[in-house]
This record gives structure tokens, C-alpha cells and sequence, in this order.
């Protein structure tokens, strides 16, 4: 596979937006991307979208995208992986300018949550619906599970799972595009709404409307563009059961270590080497485990390292720059592109406040459901 | 992008199947397909599938697929281009194994569609809910508008739209996977129940439940196998303006004439030199279109061509060997797998009645909702 480079991000404000369709919103973030890499054309696109069926009643969009973009006729693929659909939407076009078959490609994602479905329904059908949704679990009520077994195996407090959600509005405060740029302190989280005991209201990510969009080319196109190179220096996937009970320990996810041993396999880099990491903290207690399973703090010390400030912009090893799913919104669909425009900003120095200084090597962590998709990226700012 | 060959095939039987899940009926087109290639693993593997959110309310299903095929770990994507998603999770195996990503990897469809579901809006899905379906206009409607605009711009007429029918019949009534293997006449097409004029009940392709798989791998591997090689010589993907009132011409699919010029281009071949084809019959007169615009019969020529019997098995060019989704059956994420299956089984000369003597090169249509999205194949028998 030939090298590959990301040449163009674009993204709408995430948020409850009123104002735009699913269509639109989606027109609005890839034309952002192909002006910022300022092709005149593109070869193919990607689409991932988690739910448009329950959520707007419309499938097909990738053609729909496509021709709302003005670009109908080229060919344009939706991929679907729960919430780590986006992320799979950028592997895919990676593969696809890897392999020759095009030269410039976009991958963008969308959800449009707030059009009066069911969100919590919607969101239940990527956890095993039949064995789990259906007896009335929903991901709150997993991830719960999932704290309470990281509390009692590690002692992983209630405090440190706020400082999770403190630190990420501190980061999504300076971020222009989050859906929640205000400051948390731990009382307020500790005070808010239970939703499934430990987690409560402010330890979720929220129901988000938004669109993220990247342009995806070879590097060799790339430095023809003479645009800032950030290159895609490895990818790893992995999958497990779908139902959190199938699983041998719900302290840990597996699909997420596997698809970073791919990753840095393939980019032959160990942890230590990543200087930005975005991770899928839809709940405060996924933040936690990710970074145990990207070997980014030691297995059982994510809490610790989270309250030290070691996971904090100018911390050891900084997470979730953005805000994260939890202050930037979760519209889940388009979760794993924003991830990897957070990274490319903080590679090109385009971050602003949020920027980490030196930053040369970046990850992404997208998963869908519980954990049963995973989907990893390192990319590498290299001009 | 290196070469790439398909080395095994598996499918369930097509129709209402009561005792399969959309798990189950996945799990067992998955492993016939490994059976038949003979591998010991897969490396990854596609999912296509339109809308099991809206079928049988699971999102998340190429974890699902993987967890229930016993092979959870592995890198497992849904793709979805509503009727077309089995022809481009076809298509992303390709290029998967194509770009050295993976070497063996499956790429499998599924559809669950007689479990409760409204059927006609959950298709409906596939147009542009927003200024089609809400209206009121369903996919036999769109089709019939279709056929309205062939018959008075070509002279197309009503019996040879049933002779498309009785045909595909007359082939399905030798496969025994087809879930209406009966034989009909002219006249039962032309007397059965009125559906959206001048399409009846006998021009539409059935509801169906069913899943198929293929194994995709280079032809370098499959040759260390020793399996009998059937070489993916091109693919061709083009997009169209999701509503039909947005195209120029409706009596055309231009989507199905740029995709296939693209696959014709990509393998060095022309029309004459196809031996079989598997084109996307939804309705009657998608087959007589989609003829045309693959560039087997002359435009407006494709009703004579049917009636004429040029498109039978002895034939000119045999259209539909399989049955076609009209007497197969057409569940519609699995469709595009189906044909790839159909198309093997000719190349390797596994065909049994329905072989086309000599075949050689043989080639597959599949598209989504009204033509917004199409994806053709050229494969080659090569031993």
C-alpha cells in the first residue's frame, strides 16, 4: 500500500442544530474539507452514519450525500459501525488511495440525533438488541457495568471518573465547534442527575447534530498540493461479541488493545511515542479503559493518572484535546472523523489554546457499542 | 492493486425463513463459503446489508456477523447502499485484498425482511424519504414511472416487460436456492394484480429473507490453495441524485451506464465479449433498462431483445441465469452477493441446468433504490 496523507478536514459546530438537515449538515462539513485542501475535485467519498434509518428514516445516503455535494456520479459508500462508524469511513478511504484505486477520496460522517426519534432506543440496537437491549439495558446501563466492575477490580474511585469529565470541558472550553464548551468542577458532576449507578448525567456524552469531513489523498498528490502533509501511518481494527455478557471481563475492552497492537505494528511505534491522543469517552469510565488499552497509563492506573493531570494539555501524555465525545457532542456517526480532524489540527499546529506543544505523532480511538468495534489511526505531521 | 480472485461461495436458501435469524442465515452463507474455499480463517470481512435497523432493529451487525461466525477479533464492516450494499461489501473486499491490506477476507450480505416490518416504507428509504416517499411514492410506483417513460419514448411493451418475467422464471425454476421456482406464462404476469401501472404484482421481485458469501482473495494465495480461480477482472461504482424527479431521462439509469464503463475500461473488454450476466431485476423493467445501459442490447431494443429470446440461457447473451431477484428472490442486502454467486458458479462451470455453455467472462449489476447507486463486476474464469 502506497503512503497516504490527510490533506483537508472540515466539520460543522456540533450541537442541537435546528437549522440543518442531515443533508446539509453533511454538504456544509465536506466542503469545508475540500476548500481547506483546496482540490478542485474528488474521486470517491465515504459516508459513515451509524443510524439515518431510525434516525431520520432515510437510507442510501451516501448517494444522497453525494448528490447533495454536487458530485453524484463518482462513487460514494456508507459505512456502518455503530459509533465507531466514522472512524471505519477513514479507514476505508485510506485503503482505497493505499491501493491505487483513487487519488483524492473524502471520508466524512454524520448523525442527525435530534429530529424527534428515539435516541436511547436508536442507540440501544448497537448493543445486541435481541439479548440486551430487549430485557431493557441501555448503554448507560452497560457502561455502568463496566464502571462498577473498574471500581471493584482496581479501585478506581467516583472521584477520578469525574475528573475525566472536568478535564474534558476544560479542553472543549477553548474548542469553538463543542456542543458543551462550558467548565465542570467534580462537585457538579458528583451532584448531577444519576442515570445507571456510578455513572450520572454529567459523566455521558451528550445527543449531538453534527458533520465531520476529511480529504484523504497520496502523499506524492500531497506534496504536488504543497499543503501540509499529515500522514496516516497506520490503522488497526478489531471486533468482539456483541453483547457485554458474552465477554470475559468487563473491566477491560479487548477490541481496543487489539486494534492499537495492530496500529502499532503497522506504524512500528510503541505508546511512549504518541505525543496526542483522541479516545471514545461516550462514558467517563471509556475514557478510562481506552487509555489502559493504548497502553498510554498502566493497566488499573487510569483514574490515578487522570486526577494527577497526566491526561491534561501539558500532561505526560494529553487526552482528548478536543473535549472529547463528552464536551465536543457525540453525534455518533460523525465522532470518529472529528477525532481524526482534532489530531490533524494539533499536527499542523492549528489548535490554538488547545495546541500541544510539539506535537508530532497522534492517535484516534473510535469504538461502536460496548466495545465490540474498534478502530485505531496514528498519523504523523511530517511538513 | 495486486490480483484478485474469488475462491469460494455459500448462500442460504432464498424466501421466508421462519426458522433463521438474520444472525443465523449470515453464520450459514458464511461458512459454506469458508467450506468452499477450503481456508482455515478469514482475515477480515464486508457486511452488506440496507437496513437492518429498520428490519429487525440491530444496528452494528458486522460485529454482530463476526461474533455469531465464531471469529470475533477480526476487522468486520457493514456497508450499505441500500439494494446495492452486497455489490460494494463485494466491492471493499476487492480492494481490501487488492491493496495487500488482507489476504483473505469474506464478503458476505444479508437481509431479514419478513420479520414484522412495514417492508414497503423500510424500502422506501432507499428514494429520498424527504420529497419522494413522504408523498406518497413507493419503489413500485417509481419503477412504473420508469416504465411509463420506455414504453412511450421506445415502443416498449406491456408483453415484453412479462416476457422478462417469464424468462427469469423459466431459469429459476432450475435453482433450487430461488424462492418462487415456478414457471409462469405471459399471460399470469399480464393478468395478475395491478401494482402501479403498467407494473403488476408478477413484474415485482418478492420480499425475501436470505444471506450470501463469497471469499475474496489474491490470486496468488489461491493459487497456493489450489482452488478452482475465478479472477475479479474489474469493478465499476457510480452514484446518481437520489430522487428520480431530479434525473434528466427517466427511461435511463445513467448510473448503471457510467459504472459499467468504468468496469469495462478497468478490464479491457467490451460488451460482446461478456458471456453472462447478472443484472439487478427489482422489476421488470430495471432488467430490460439495465441491458441497455450495460451496452448488451441497443438502446430501446431491450424489450425485442427479451421477447426474441436473445437474453435466454442459449441466447446471445443469457441475462439472469440464476432467476434474477424476480424468481430467486431478492433480499435486498444480500442481492449483490448472490449475483457474484451465480456468476462463479457459471465461470467454474458448477451451474449444473442452468450452465451457459463456455462461459467464460461473466459480469454482475447491482444498484440501489431507483438507480442513485450502482456497482458492476467483470469476473474471468481463469481454470
Amino acid at each position: 500500500m502506497r503512503d497516504v496523507a490527510v490533506i483537508g478536514v472540515g466539520m460543522t459546530r456540533f450541537g442541537e442544530l435546528w437549522d440543518l438537515s442531515l443533508r446539509n449538515m453533511f454538504a456544509e462539513a465536506a466542503l469545508a474539507a475540500i476548500d481547506d485542501a483546496g482540490v478542485d475535485h474528488i474521486d470517491s467519498m465515504y459516508v459513515g452514519a451509524m443510524s439515518s434509518g431510525l434516525f431520520v428514516h432515510q437510507e442510501h445516503i451516501a448517494s444522497l450525500m453525494a448528490d447533495y455535494l454536487g458530485v453524484a456520479g463518482i462513487p460514494s459508500t456508507r459505512v456502518e459501525s455503530a459509533c465507531a462508524s466514522g472512524g471505519l469511513a477513514f479507514r476505508q478511504a485510506v485503503i482505497e488511495v493505499g491501493s491505487g484505486v483513487s487519488e483524492i477520496v473524502l471520508a466524512g460522517g454524520a448523525e442527525k440525533m435530534t429530529d424527534g426519534a428515539d435516541v436511547t432506543d436508536a442507540l440501544a440496537t448497537a448493543a445486541d438488541y435481541e439479548y440486551e437491549a430487549f430485557h431493557g439495558i441501555t448503554f448507560p446501563g452497560l457502561y455502568a457495568f463496566m464502571a462498577n466492575a473498574h471500581m471493584a477490580k482496581y479501585g478506581t474511585t467516583r472521584e477520578q471518573l469525574a475528573d475525566v469529565a472536568v478535564k474534558n470541558h476544560d479542553h472543549g472550553s477553548m474548542n469553538p465547534k463543542a456542543q458543551f464548551p462550558f467548565k465542570l468542577t467534580r462537585e457538579m458532576v458528583m451532584n448531577s442527575t444519576m442515570v445507571a449507578e456510578p455513572l450520572r448525567l454529567l459523566d455521558c456524552s451528550p445527543v449531538t447534530d453534527g458533520a465531520a469531513a476529511v480529504i484523504v489523498t497520496s502523499v506524492e498528490m500531497a506534496e504536488k498540493l504543497g499543503r501540509p502533509i499529515v500522514k496516516v501511518r497506520a490503522f488497526g481494527q478489531a471486533t468482539d461479541a456483541l453483547a457485554l455478557h458474552s465477554r470475559k471481563d468487563p473491566a477491560t475492552i479487548p477490541s481496543v488493545g487489539l486494534a492499537a497492537q495492530k496500529a502499532y505494528g503497522m506504524a512500528d511505534l510503541t505508546p511512549d511515542q504518541i505525543d496526542t491522543v483522541e479516545v471514545h469517552d461516550c462514558f467517563t469510565i471509556a475514557e478510562l479503559i481506552a487509555t489502559e488499552e493504548l497502553g498510554l497509563v498502566e493497566r488499573g492506573r487510569s483514574g490515578e493518572a487522570v486526577s494527577a493531570g497526566e491526561t491534561r494539555i501539558g500532561g505526560r501524555i494529553p487526552v482528548n484535546t478536543s473535549g472529547g465525545l463528552k464536551s465536543k457532542g457525540h453525534p455518533v456517526g460523525a465522532s470518529g472523523i472529528a477525532q481524526v480532524i482534532e489530531v490533524v489540527d494539533q499536527l499542523r499546529g492549528d489548535a490554538g489554546q488547545r495546541q500541544v506543544e510539539g506535537a508530532r505523532i497522534g492517535m484516534t480511538q473510535n469504538m461502536g457499542g460496548s466495545g465490540a468495534s474498534c478502530v485505531v489511526h496514528i498519523l504523523e505531521g511530517v511538513s
